[in-house]
């Protein structure tokens, strides 16, 4: 099948590899002319422009977007007024779902067909396949089939569930078609808050493990500090390295995301080249704020991206007010920092 | 009554003087003769040592403890071989309450009744008077009845509930025997847990009144920075200290520890005199502690003692391993402090 | 001054009374008709329909709507019509503050004034007094001020924070202009996110004190039950009527929310009247989304907001993931409930 | 090597089996015989009491207790007098990790050692193998290496972590000594703390994903009942479990609790066989309590044990507290449930 690719970074890049890899004819095109490039390879065409590429391209087109989120309104701004009735785009990057409904519908009215795509895998997914979540047209995307059964793990990736009889269900194979506009994206929404809740719940205990041997430090005897009440329970010196090591096999705890820990602590076991400043890319605050829409706690999916808000310094003035209300009422005074570095 | 006071610091300090105000007779001491001299006046005795402080008591001697919960044990060790049977010892700091418990059994052994107090009101308890918690034996509470009603705040402090008619309660008073050993301070202890949990409500909202204008900063457009989807919301320069000032009147978030913030942020509007590393005493966490214990949830009272931890860094380790599994899963690399001072 | 209210709910009845006791003109309208006759007294026109509310109040007429949320754009759609350029509309009930912005804007094309007031109060308001958060254009805001003071508490509620001398402010009255249109009721909204957070710690709190006999209780001995390993430490049967009652006196927690805790405690001591369902009326999940736009950890109102959710069984699905997983990894199976009617 | 197992639950039926599969000769003991006779098979002698079990082994025995955590002390109470000086026993159940710290200095006063084995895998564990965190003395782990190889997963579980060259390990077989006595419980603890986070956070993903559909109800519109501000994001009817089987290829989040979790959703796809009602078995707890002892912070962790608490009725107090004074200052009276079976 052919399809035309816009945004060549590191996960486009990847994908249209990974397409021709099996068998498809993928036109290619970046704003930066060096990023098509470097990623020409036989079967693959490039473009030097949106109009270029399009012009490449047989009816109906196929156009996937692999952008950063805020740059998809205007790509799209450009590209519509290229195609043609019954074209289809295919935005696979990180959008916001309520911005596909809007869009779909802007679509619609150009009798383009929109379709959006949840996609996971991360820079291994060259080698892995992604894990393609889909909203749109329920024809269009069984028209695109080829593309996502390349693209996605196949069933072969992890053993089937057991019992399991659904020979018509494309989950198997790694990519599915969850819904109307935006049902992609709402997965993916929720995939990543999840995921922001499995790492900071490795985070939590990682640091809880590191922290064994508080019983071996000196503390201090001032009224600003609780005494640890039992020491000798607080003696031991983990080797996280080799605890996460350990942990992949055949813990209820092994995943994914506990080898790619596994192999950041090997290669640096104090982490020490991170400064513990954490981003979020806005699935998890989208996350929550559906989980409040529909009423639905979430507070391991809340705590996890507080922490990444702490982790920038986000609640400064919040524990300021501490400090305040605490000299307020108790005289207290701040004790100073221990750690210079830290 | 006559009373002994051993611990002359900012409470007990305090509590003699409002107690010698009340007609009470009372003999200080503090192991810091200095501590001795600055709180001597008509009424109040001075004593240079333990020893002298038993001496000038008639029995049944009553000693009230206020120290650092650290040194209530020494000072046991040391006082009661120079007590005797019948004599009473209260500890009116912030003892663990299990450690009451252990200290009431060895003071049996020595026919020595022991009181546990739980003791609210901090520096401002001289005028305001002290809310007390108190735990221990019946009789021997209500023997020291004299004593705790000129502490407490007296029924005037605020206007009676409507509706109630416990003419044999003390609470109305100020102070009450909640239970046997350790009672006292098991309702202290979770009084503070509360006092955490409500600090921190105060702390979030301010700090989310003082970030109001996010909308108004031009943000960074790559791909690790979420972008603001309604700057328009986000437009308000909300003046804190007015606010503060506004909802000690008429609303329903009234509270003392509102007035001691609104005074805080009079004084300092941007707190820039607290660096925000918030200590805590102990109490927050042995209420987590009981929580667990008897299987209450607690969220709220956690997350504010959680977040006293994370003023002083002891999430850094555990935001490091979040940037790493980014690292590896997507090679998101951390996006440097944007603010040096914050 | 003249003010015409509409909506003579719970709140509005008691202000437009308040408003008449302190030499205001009012007239009043509610589409139920019985309560207008219901809050009739001298110094108190009633309405009989908007035009006749409109045809009986002065230019520039100032109309208050005390009305659900959820009623305010239709009541706006019939009433701006009837208004004459000049006339100022106060919105005073629980609007989300993206409406305020939304609605001035509508306003203003009419070249009537728009104005938000976050009232807090509740049905003690009339007697204490409003606190008022206000939103809107400085000089009607400044018009409005005769108004504003007799709905407020005024400055004797309260004794003044030490050291204030801002004889211009009205915070110390209890009226505040917060900011341009929205700021009154986004000050509000957060006002209410900490009310939710202190009323969850003080309820997480009694909670503790409730269960600390946990240790008296004979517990179950199977695998799916985790034993109290010091049942010693909870031998309590503690009074949580008197505590509270006690707290209100001299201790840090003291509130206006504790002092009706212990009034309601005093009534039931068990709360056995109450199910436990607890509603959510918006502000609190508007807190946690402004929370999450300016990135500011709000772990503590959040926990809150959720500890309510929970309560109305919507945390029901979660828990039986739970139960699966743990059916799958360790053959655990669900224990029955324990008791009937808790 | 030969190994006797006192306990056939469960989990000591399906590791004898594993051993003797893994050439080791097994003597087998429970209290009830009937289990003993379960599991008998060539290779696996049975033992018909506690005397005959070290009757059957040769020194140095070697003894592996697979007890409930609360019968462990009686049975060593009951065994230690039948042992011999440089005889090994191993604690392999959840034990506390304190209780190895007390058991292993009484067993070391008699000159038997003590082994303390924190066991993943759960029923699973007999086909996959058993992540197994060992606590005790460097000598006698070494000693006990084949019996934990053959119940470890072994190298060939998981791939190797890329650029690891620690040919001395044994965490890539799947077993490790982590340190001095409870050094294994200790980490194995917080593994089980990590268990629950990682639980919590996909059993909130669902949820959220479960009331996709929420703009489709009709919600009431009484002031009880917060209005979903934009029902049309909130259309979607999401297949979950095709999207936990989606989710097991290739994405971020693939686990084995999301294996399990596919399966159970397979099967039962609104999870209507169970109740809800979740047990926690003692380690979140734990962990909780070490996250408190060493101020790290552990939100997500402390939520996911708190949902536990919740879901079997440990919050209803507090709901009525937060009933009770919404009542006492808005009035408000608590809405009925409106789900009967949920």
């Amino acid at each position: 099948m052919q399809l035309g690719m816009i945004g060549l970074g590191r996960m486009g890049a990847n994908m249209v590899q990974r397409l021709t890899k099996g068998g498809h004819e993928c036109v290619a095109y970046d704003v930066q002319a060096k990023a098509v490039k470097a990623v020409l390879h036989p079967g693959l065409v490039g473009a030097s422009s949106l109009k270029d590429l399009v012009a490449k391209l047989h009816q109906p087109r196929v156009v996937w977007l692999m952008l950063p989120a805020a740059a998809v309104d205007e790509a799209l701004a450009m590209l519509a007024p290229l195609l043609d009735a019954g074209d289809i785009i295919i935005d696979g990057g990180n959008s916001y779902y309520r911005d596909d409904i809007r869009r779909g519908t802007e679509m619609k009215s150009r009798q383009i067909h929109y379709v959006d795509v949840g996609t996971s895998g991360g820079v291994a997914g060259f080698e892995r396949g992604y894990c393609l979540m889909i909203g749109g047209e329920k024809e269009v995307v069984a028209h695109l089939a080829p593309i996502f059964a390349t693209l996605a793990p196949g069933v072969e990736a992890v053993p089937l569930t057991a019992g399991r009889q659904k020979p018509d269900s494309t989950a198997e194979q790694g990519y599915l078609h969850c819904g109307p506009q935006g049902a992609g994206h709402f997965v993916k929404m929720v995939h990543n808050g999840i995921e922001y809740g499995i790492m900071g719940a490795y985070a939590e205990g990682l640091n809880i493990l590191r922290n064994a041997n508080v019983g071996k430090q000196k503390s201090d005897t001032d009224a600003e500090t609780t005494p640890l009440r039992n020491p000798e329970y607080y003696q031991y010196e983990l080797d996280l390295p080799e605890i996460a090591e350990l942990w992949r096999r055949g813990s209820v705890i092994g995943s994914w995301l506990l080898d790619l820990t596994a192999s950041a602590l090997l290669n640096d076991p104090t982490l020490e080249n991170y400064a513990g400043r954490v981003s979020d890319s806005g699935e998890g605050r989208w996350t929550i704020t559906a989980a409040i829409d529909e009423a639905v706690p979430a507070p391991i999916l809340s705590a996890a991206l507080y922490a990444r808000f702490s982790s920038r310094g986000d609640a400064d003035f919040a524990d300021k007010v501490l400090s305040a209300m605490r000299h307020g009422f108790g005289g207290h005074l701040e004790k100073a920092a221990k750690r210079q570095q830290d």
